[in-house]
């Protein structure tokens, strides 16, 4: 590009004042059309913004004219008639994190600034913030019926974000961001578009297990980065489980005292506070899983009594099986227990577990049978788990807490309020499941088909990306029933050595599957852009591996 | 342990001067039998020694004699009447480089040192390395007949580390660091042991592919220490193919100025020295490899005529298939390249490749098609391959190195001088090739059961432990032909990302098949060493991924 095309680009930068969107490619799905010739050409080895942009918008119509960026004098800004201000620290907070996204560190950032070139192209000089509920939500916590759209304008010289709350805000910064490239020289660009977006799913989860392993806070926290940077909104935190009791609860210290791995593989009050303001900050819910009766090994150690006693014959084998059903003890544990519980995590649901409950133990112990008998269920011991999950249910209820249970609770016939989320997880004939839970009048989250910790060869992520979460059988109302799903990273195998690799860009896939629009499905289109999403992650300190041979311009590091 | 027994295990440890080695348990693959009562108990909590030894010694007794070492005297020192002195850089590095394994970084070494304990056990003052071979290789390099066998004596108040050579101490040593463990309140301790221990096979290897992905310089270094800490001593560098050629070459620097994914993604020739001497230290060699004629893809950028053009009837289709092998220029090429390479690389070997070459390109060239007739190869492209890697074979014969090839060029009937080494690597029927190969009389490593890059989920180091190399048909003679074998993570997709968990520690198990005894093959035992070594690792800044379920005291930090 010669220096007197830069001039006329400036001219054209100058009178041209309202900003016409002139070429069109709306992206739903279909290979990418050749953009039509625009008013500057882009610079050669640049990445279009559009070939990086995860998960794809609902609706992108972008131009070729591209706008320059200084960062010495770009600001994110609260636009006019904003019910959010500087008093809005989620937003303060997000404008900072954006800001370093899209131009780097201070020592990266001299780079791009004075260039010939920079005087050679119309200027954006603000994004412009707008939230118009007349509550923001910069002090709440993002839920399940929070509003996650947004409109994004960008022209010069001022790009404008429009949303209800702070939480499609957060989604349209992120988009923002992953449509401002470098070019060859350095310069930071973006071309005039305007976007139109909200999620297709309101629920979209990922799955971490730190009781198969413990993960430092720092894995934690890295992946609420990478989760916002897929729009993902629900970290479902399965704490804890057989193998450890990491979670410190203030009534019941001694559950992790001697149910975590050690001394230091615990979280405080603290870390899980902290834990859930990073979350929120970045638009994301908590949803702690404590799973029982099943996956309680740990929570024997500390508390006496709540697991039930095995039996050989006559005799105790000295080991446990699942939560005592049939002792008032065990409620009245569970009653303070999750009291706390509902007090600790703000979110409205609490995950229950209820799955892989194994009745050998209960079958060997001659109380449970004597209390099966009493109850009369016979010998059937669904009944007793039932039994079990029903008072765990109202307990938490009774807190003004709803819950997620997995399917089992669901197949199981436990009374369930009408607001239940059942979590679909076996992958054998999950349609049928989910057609049967949203029959049944319940809602639903799918995980089924996104097992992560099942690693295999190659590229697994076009298995995940072609999941259709509603072909299964029935009407329109039940298809409503289905709120989203979950990316799940078991943690047998899974720790703070590669955690990030394993999950990531893997679980984009995921990601992109529960935002964007049905008809997105093109895998060669997802791969181009993934393969740069990927990159970007890598920039942004997410150590997530290749799709597959290639590079990035700026690798990880090494270990 | 009380005061008064502290006191007696004082007065035992003064008087009882030379030392005995009273509980004998040889661990050759037998389940661990219970040690007799010893002098001292051993704490509780602390890891006994022998429980983390990997890979395991061939011959190794130990005491319940526990001996103190206390950091701020301990010392490596070379003993009197070793060939070794001050001035053998390589031992001198190594003593501070375990000095810090045994005892960690400053910081934390204050922790064990001025207890009540400290007192109680007589203490080790020293462990002397003697070298015995005149020449103790200082200075050398690695090769294949070097002799890593080492005889190491724990004793009261001086261990004896001897070894013909320092590639033998360099073992010892890594052993050494293996049986020092810290008791509860932070004392390091190590029991009376003697240990005679060597190789079972002379090449363990592990390829890297700095193609597919660049890897940077400090994953192949940390990869390097993490190949020392389970006795490796070949790292395979797969270092160009058809995706980037990162090889910096002097002759040549075109190749990597346009055949390297980018500028930032080369390797120059200090790298390439550094990556050798920081191996050579570790008793590790570096045998790179330049495969030819097949994916050659990166070398036809910076080489013109080098690769053949494909046709499409009578017209070139802008394509290029492998090396052109009619061209004389192909020759005088490689002829200056591998005299570059011959130099660069000190080791005895370089790797050929000839692995996987596709004919559709060769059948398409009219050129090559007339060569053909000429040379009476009749349609045999076979017999082309072999005429072309004949040539490149006699190429390097010429700078007096010998060379290892894919399995393809001894099946395609090439001429092979005799120390030519045979990588078989195709996993159906494998045993079958190393047969055939050594029944022809040559030298064979294995890889085909051990490409690492075939990810799955679970325990797979079950089945790479479970390998036996010399199971397959042949004779005495033809069974001391296979010399080794190595573990491959191809790059497609591995980079920096997840490189180091990915290889570590399921490479591990490859190293204990290599190096110890046939009939250490108990699952039970190696799964106990396996996950303490892998959280000996992780203490050594190696982001090992973890085998199963558990914990390590020191965990990664998190990304």
């Amino acid at each position: 590009m010669g220096r007197a095309m830069g001039l006329a680009g400036l001219l054209a930068g100058l009178f041209f004042v309202s900003a016409v969107l002139v070429s069109t490619s709306l992206r739903h799905g279909a290979p990418r059309s050749q953009p039509e010739p625009a008013e500057w050409e882009p610079a050669s080895g640049a990445v279009p913004a559009e070939d990086s942009l995860w998960p794809l918008p609902q609706r992108l119509r972008t131009s070729r004219r591209q706008l320059q960026l200084a960062p010495d004098r770009f600001q994110l800004v609260h636009g006019a008639g904003s019910s959010a201000g500087p008093a809005c620290g989620l937003l303060e907070d997000a404008f900072r994190r954006y800001y370093e996204y899209v131009f780097g560190r201070p020592g990266r950032r001299t780079r791009g600034r004075r260039q010939l070139g920079a005087l050679a192209r119309p200027e954006l000089l603000r994004l412009q913030v707008v939230i118009g509920f007349q509550d923001p939500g910069c002090r709440g916590f993002p839920h399940l019926f929070s509003s996650e759209a947004y409109h994004l304008t960008i022209t010069e010289p001022v790009a404008v974000l429009k949303a209800d709350e702070v939480w499609g805000a957060l989604r349209g910064l992120e988009t923002f961001s992953q449509l401002v490239y470098e070019d060859d020289y350095g310069s930071f660009l973006v071309n005039e578009s305007e976007i139109d977006d909200f999620p297709r799913f309101a629920h979209r989860g990922i799955l971490l297990d730190t009781s198969r392993h413990y993960l430092p806070l720092k894995s934690i926290l890295t992946n609420l980065d990478a989760m916002a940077f897929n729009k993902f909104n629900v970290l479902h935190w399965h704490i804890v489980d057989d193998q450890s009791f990491p979670y410190q609860s203030i009534y019941f210290p001694e559950l992790s005292d001697k149910g975590a791995y050690s001394y230091n593989h615990i979280y405080t009050p603290t870390d899980v506070r902290l834990v859930i303001e990073y979350a929120r900050l970045r638009g994301i819910r908590v949803i702690p899983e404590f799973d029982t009766p099943g996956h309680t090994q740990s929570w024997g150690k500390g508390q006496k009594d709540l697991l039930t006693p095995c039996y050989s014959g006559e005799q105790p084998t000295g080991s446990f099986g699942p939560v005592n059903p049939i002792l008032n003890t065990t409620y009245d544990f569970m009653t303070k227990f999750f009291k706390e519980i509902s007090s600790v995590f703000p979110d409205a649901y609490i995950h229950l577990g209820g799955d892989e409950v194994n009745f050998d133990c209960w079958k060997s112990n001659p109380e449970v049978k004597e209390f099966m008998k009493k109850q009369g269920f016979g010998i059937d011991y669904a009944k007793l788990e039932s039994y079990y999950i029903q008072k765990v249910l109202d307990i938490v209820s009774s807190y003004n807490k709803g819950y997620i249970v997995w399917q089992e609770v669901f197949d199981n016939k436990a009374e369930l309020k009408p607001d239940t989320v059942v979590q679909v997880w076996m992958e054998n004939n999950y349609a049928h499941e989910l057609s049967s839970v949203t029959a049944a009048g319940f809602t639903a989250i799918l995980a089924a088909p996104w097992y992560l910790d099942y690693i295999s060869y190659g590229q697994d992520w076009k298995k995940y990306y072609s999941v259709e979460p509603l072909n299964f059988p029935g009407s329109e109302k039940q298809k409503k029933l289905l709120i989203g799903g979950e990316a799940c990273l078991w943690g047998e195998f899974v720790d703070a050595t590669n955690l990030t690799p394993r999950l990531w860009p893997r679980a984009s896939a995921v990601g992109e599957r529960l935002w964007s629009s049905r008809n997105v499905t093109n895998l060669q289109d997802a791969y181009k852009r993934l393969t740069n999403h990927r990159c970007r992650m890598l920039r942004r300190g997410i150590a997530a591996e290749p799709v597959f041979v290639g590079y990035c311009a700026h690798e990880a590091r090494g270990q």
